[in-house]
């Protein structure tokens, strides 16, 4: 049997045209929580169309933890299986009676949150797509929204207004407090900062300069974790 | 000096025409945060136009609680208090690490839940309210609202859909945890218990009946404390 130090943890991050943008809220919540935890991890690029790379997890979708003999499918469980397996290391939760109220935070952010500022970027992320995922990236989003990508572009002023209402809670805790975790940034940290690098890395658009709390609180998390958020590549850089 | 046993606390508490009639999602937060901490309490009903009464806390909002020489006002605050001045009883958050979480979901409820359900509830909360805070409240809600209280209840189906679309993150979380908090219900519960109870007892229309992951908690929240939250007097039984 090999000594764990021995493993590398790999993740399956969704990537656009080029491989080394990376944009997925759902992965940057892992690469944060990873970064946290002090573990390095190899990111292998993903693109949509590649569910058959990942048919050894039984599911189709990033983000995807690999940690020697183990692979765990979905950022929330990825979470709990970091916390459960690194004991000794920083914790992303700071107490077990947190994890049912992060859960919580999550889930605003997969079902409030993500789906705001999904109609807001949902052309530019398909303009930074590979072409092969592009049809498939279309088709769904077209459908789940019910309108054109050209059309939910058009509307992107008052879909900023939308994002920034669904924030509003968000920029009033942390007017009150350092992070959304306390004094320090945990996973519920983690979780919106993840939703926030999406636009980051593909936009032009800031959705945080509105507001001065919210502002000083992303460019912590941007520069927490060895600068982790500031660094990634982006659709201007790329 | 009396001893803390002499002492009963008192809940300055916002009521309707009916005196008995109690809505407010924030004092209705301080009621099952009281209760959750075996607190007995006299609440004390309170009109918008008392504020005078209320004087001696150096605002003007409700709810106001008074533990024999201290007033402490804002449900928020008041929460804070009773765990740190009644530490041997149960707790309202768990751990500390989950109270900055638990604030982030306060802030949510304050900012999006429950602007949702004043607009959907407005007209009827007026018709209820004592003749003499009429005229305030709709003059304030309609500024706020940018339209008249009629308006506003003429969109009322489309209004549910707004809470329900509100209300998916909860149901979400509450399909795969029984409380809010965990395996019993604390104080993220009491907050949305809180927002929930408002239209319940002023208004016949179901918010939770479409989901049953909320139904069932919400019918245990009511249950919770000695069914508080169930012998509550409602605009039906009043």
């Amino acid at each position: 049997m090999l000594a764990r130090m021995d493993n590398t943890i790999e993740l399956y991050d969704l990537a656009g045209r080029d491989p080394a943008l990376r944009f997925s809220p759902y992965c940057w919540r892992t690469r944060f929580a990873l970064a946290h935890k002090g573990l390095k991890v190899a990111t292998l690029p993903w693109r949509l169309h590649e569910g058959s790379r990942l048919a050894f997890t039984g599911q189709g979708r990033v983000p995807v933890l690999v940690d020697g003999e183990r692979a765990v499918f979905d950022s929330w469980s990825i979470a709990l299986y970091l916390d459960e397996h690194y004991p000794d290391r920083p914790g992303l939760f700071g107490a077990p009676a947190a994890v049912p109220v992060v859960r919580a935070l999550n889930a605003w952010a997969d079902l409030t949150l993500n789906p705001a500022i999904a109609r807001l970027i949902v052309k530019r992320v398909h303009d930074l797509l590979d072409p092969s995922d592009q049809p498939y990236f279309r088709e769904s989003r077209e459908a789940r929204f019910g309108t054109t990508l050209e059309a939910l572009d058009l509307r992107r002023e008052t879909q900023l207004g939308v994002v920034r209402e669904a924030l509003l809670p968000i920029a009033r805790v942390l007017a009150e407090q350092p992070f959304l975790a306390g004094d320090s940034p945990a996973y519920a940290d983690h979780i919106v900062a993840g939703s926030l690098m999406w636009p980051a890395v593909t936009a032009p658009w800031s959705l945080v300069e509105h507001d001065a709390a919210l502002t000083r609180w992303f460019d912590a998390m941007r520069d927490a974790y060895d600068h982790l958020g500031r660094t990634a590549v982006t659709a201007t850089s790329a």
